[in-house]
């Protein structure tokens, strides 16, 4: 019989006294579950859920009386201390959450019931047997639910629920066999990290409140820089919300560099300016020179080779030719690791053609900086420590949650004087600490989002060789990839090598069109086989591959690894999964 | 004895039956706290926390090795089975993790370990007892701490230790004496929806891969149009970075709608392009002509008058001057709260001025338009429905969590066209979905981070009347505030009259300046008043409250409320407070 007191908690008395900062949290009931041996995890979750199935599985519609529903009491007392009662979010709302003066019971039980969901969700996360995606087209979803916001508010049990249904259609970015982005993966860590962040809530302007993540971030983007190749780490460096953003910061300072003017004068007052940047670049760097008054005729896009990497002899001659029309050539933007082929710009070749004609050399690595991080493939990016600046995505390659994309610059101060505005109310002069620590006017934003604590905090539980092996590791699996399908039927490279990147770009050609000649009718179908297939793969919810055409070659899968929790099994699923899924077609 | 099997996991038999659905979790340990009579909260810590400490109070360095220490057996296989041991993260690593394939039971462990720490800080957050902040100097918590990232992963007990002393430093936002920012203040359900956004850990450009969220923006952004008043809430918009960004986004939109050729072509192509904004309005509209080639001077400051609101007339006149001069007039930006004086323009008058010389209409409510939402304050916002683009921070005044900005634009379609560069691998044509539903190609960012969940999961618990009390609730607080002080020795008021918003600006004249003639010496001697007042308390740790010069006006304090957890005896705290740190200046 249960009587309030410390024995009150134990799991058995042996268990609790080693411990008695112990109570009976999850870390005690895992400790507990421990003691089964064989199925753990499956004898886990069903103590964990209660009845032992895995929810989220069936594309059954979720019905708010199926719920497990909580015993009710009888006295309605908000929280009741009634014998039998549990909390009845039924009669709770979130006026009955912290900061209500008795708040503080219902607030953390809320919190913790949210936690169970989540951790339930992230279990299925990473579970094969699981569907990537529960697909519905965007009218079912909408005529299915009730989305809607109303004067009144909904009862905890509701917004549980709301949690519940959220998480059913939502895609497991974390699924092993999830490789439709370039950002997969769930890292526990990185995880842990963000939610710590939503705690703080905090805003990335001053060091007056954000100090800890303020001096994280001085850290990190020097050891980035250090990492870039650049001497001791010197630079400046900030963390946007993207790699479009940081582009689209690079090319400002890079103008700002050339023609300070332009702050308070505008392009009236200066030269018509060019980019360059080749043709399989990102479409940022066009929608940066939109945004900024540049214009998008004026970034020349350079011709690649077959591989899709920049022909550096193709820029010097646009550079000359740019000159000759009387423009000014102010920024070159090289891309290491492009969007869909993975292509490595040569980066050297590139350095010399800037260095020569005085133009600003920008890195656009947000997929492929994170190879900076591997012994083994590093010098795919030999050349790097000459640019300007560099932007590198940490939530893409090293599988920091999303988002977590920084822009660092070589020359120290210049963010600075390109973005200030010296909004008194913020940058006060006459603070009692070092104002240097104060970032808010080194970019366009004011408010900036705390993104530096999940990548520093991985950076902590892995260390550098930790985020090596993780990336060699998907580089491993995509030269697996690319090793069993480059002479397997049906299937048909876009480009010939070993990939330089995880990227593997492959057609899959049915079994009807493979002996079909090679002409326009061949290629308008070849052109719909990717779609259907990931249609289907969709439908199916087994697996997710991007597909895209690119010049003048139709549909082809773009196939990337980032998510350290794929393995060689999932490689060879995909591979089946197409030939399956695309064999009538 | 325990054994393992049902009864393992009870706390008592009656507390257990009426719910199988619910194992040992915190859920449980609290219904088991509520019978407990009397100091509930005190118990229930001591409880949670093991020996009824508070963590985080005291000013002591942290000691790792001070830190409860798990037992550790002898078995040292990770995680161990031994009957005595715990999990032992000493021995465990971020690689023990999932997707690790045993790495099941460490995670759930490692993570509600993690949500404990968040826990114990959370309910720190609301006592008014534990400090805002353990202020530290810059060299100081370089010095006392190795943040520096190693080649080597660190333990998960390590990682743990980084997370707790991370929190220790941190600032209180939610604290209820914390009114340094526009956004302060913790939402319980708006940080469970943060966790779970974090757990879903996707990109909004695509329904593909965030059909639910996607879905909430749609109606959410609808929502919000119908409320500034756009019939059936048609439009168009879209959740970006923070204010600045959705201020420039507007700027571009409007730039675009005036000159499209200038997307291709650049500002070479257009004339001189001139944009109105009130002396008293956020920096961000210089930042953002900055950006965009404009330039800052082509940003025309507006007078206002002694409540900082834009002089109508004075912006029909500089608008003439410009066009005399032969330059285009193109955006006036008018503010709904003013950073500083929580000023309302004008707006139907600025409206009229609008029409009549056909010129873009933004209205800049990031602070000022959460009033929208209650009945008892909109009419300060009237005339935004004659707006043609709006910026609105639910992470300001609605108390979501950072960051959540909207635009919103009253032209369907016109973000697409300014801003879309067609990437063929993110937006193909030939899906099997409705395409209209992929938003990335809206604004300048390719990834976006999911913001939208945070105030859609609370405009479900809040209701718009949630909301409503909440925003009415601060301005109660702010009028109290003023009534105060507005007579009270040693207090002089920046502007005379009621607050509109919650922004009350005042200086705090000590004793020794208050017979003082009004001369320079005095006003010398004034500007120095509110930043030694400031660096006191950030000291104590007791409060924080923003000042700053603004125009002829030296150093004032601005008091602002956006945080529910704050209450009369906080603003009696706050003057009292003032009052003691200042009186001997």
């Amino acid at each position: 019989m249960a009587t309030p007191g410390s024995g009150f908690w134990s799991f058995g008395s042996e268990d609790v006294s080693g411990d008695p900062d112990n109570p009976g949290t999850a870390r005690a009931w895992c400790q507990a579950a421990q003691k089964f041996t064989g199925g753990i995890s499956t004898k886990l979750c069903a103590l964990l859920y209660g009845d032992g199935e895995k929810p989220m599985e069936t594309g059954a519609k979720e019905d708010p009386t199926a719920l497990p529903r909580k015993p009710t009491c009888t006295c309605n007392k908000k929280p009741c201390g009634c014998q039998k009662a549990d909390i009845n979010y039924a009669f709770l709302h979130s006026s009955d959450l912290l900061p209500a003066s008795d708040g503080e019971v219902a607030t953390l039980s809320f919190l913790q019931d949210v936690m169970d969901i989540l951790l339930q969700y992230l279990v299925t996360n990473f579970d094969r047997s699981t569907k990537v995606i529960d697909f519905h087209y965007p009218n079912e979803l909408l005529q299915d639910y009730n989305w809607e916001l109303a004067d009144h508010p909904q009862t905890l049990e509701e917004i549980l629920l709301n949690c519940r249904t959220t998480l059913k259609y939502a895609i497991k970015t974390g699924h092993p066999r999830y490789f439709n982005q370039l950002s997969t993966g769930l890292d526990m860590v990185g995880l842990a990290a963000d939610w710590l962040t939503s705690t703080a809530n905090t805003n990335m302007f001053t060091y007056e409140i954000a100090p800890v993540f303020v001096l994280m971030e001085y850290v990190t983007l020097r050891k980035m820089r250090e990492i870039i190749g650049w001497p001791g780490g010197a630079g400046d460096g900030i963390f946007s919300p993207g790699g479009a953003i940081s582009n689209m910061y690079a090319m400002l300072i890079a103008r700002f560099k050339m023609f300070p003017e332009v702050k308070e004068k505008g392009m009236a007052a200066i030269p018509r300016l060019v980019a360059f940047t080749s043709e399989h670049s990102h479409f940022s760097v066009k929608k940066g020179a939109a945004a900024l008054g540049i214009g998008t005729d004026s970034v020349v896009l350079i011709r690649c080779d077959e591989r899709g990497k920049m022909i550096p002899s193709d820029l010097e001659r646009r550079i000359i030719e740019a000159k000759q029309k009387g423009f000014v050539p102010f920024l070159v933007s090289a891309t290491a690791g492009t969007t869909v082929y993975g292509a490595f710009d040569p980066l050297i070749a590139i350095a010399d053609v800037c260095k020569k004609y005085k133009v600003w050399m920008h890195v656009d690595g947000a997929w492929g900086g994170g190879l900076l991080m591997s012994r083994k493939h590093k010098w795919k990016l030999n050349g790097i420590e000459r640019a300007n600046s560099v932007t590198w995505n940490p939530h893409k390659m090293m599988g920091v949650p999303l988002q977590c994309s920084a822009l660092l610059v070589r020359e120290e101060g210049i963010m600075q004087s390109c973005n200030q505005m010296h909004a008194s109310y913020l940058f006060q002069q006459d603070k009692h600490y070092d104002l240097s620590y104060d970032t808010g006017d080194k970019a366009l934003q004011c408010g900036r989002h705390v993104d530096v604590f999940k990548l520093w905090l991985m950076w902590r539980a892995k260390g550098t060789t930790g985020f090596e092996a993780q990336i060699d590791k998907c580089l491993e699996l995509a030269e697996y990839l690319y090793n069993k399908i480059k002479n397997r039927d049906g299937f048909e490279m876009v480009f010939d090598g070993k990939p330089q990147h995880t990227n593997v770009c492959f057609w899959y050609v049915p079994p009807s069109l493979q002996n079909m000649e090679d002409n326009e009718e061949r290629l308008n179908r070849l052109s719909k086989v990717a779609p259907v297939i990931k249609a289907r793969m969709m439908e199916y919810g087994t697996t997710m591959v991007s597909y895209q055409p690119l010049g003048d070659k139709v549909n082809f899968f773009r196939m990337v690894i980032s998510n350290p929790a794929a393995a060689h099994q999932d490689i060879d699923f995909l591979i089946e999964e197409i030939e399956r899924l695309g064999q009538d077609l």
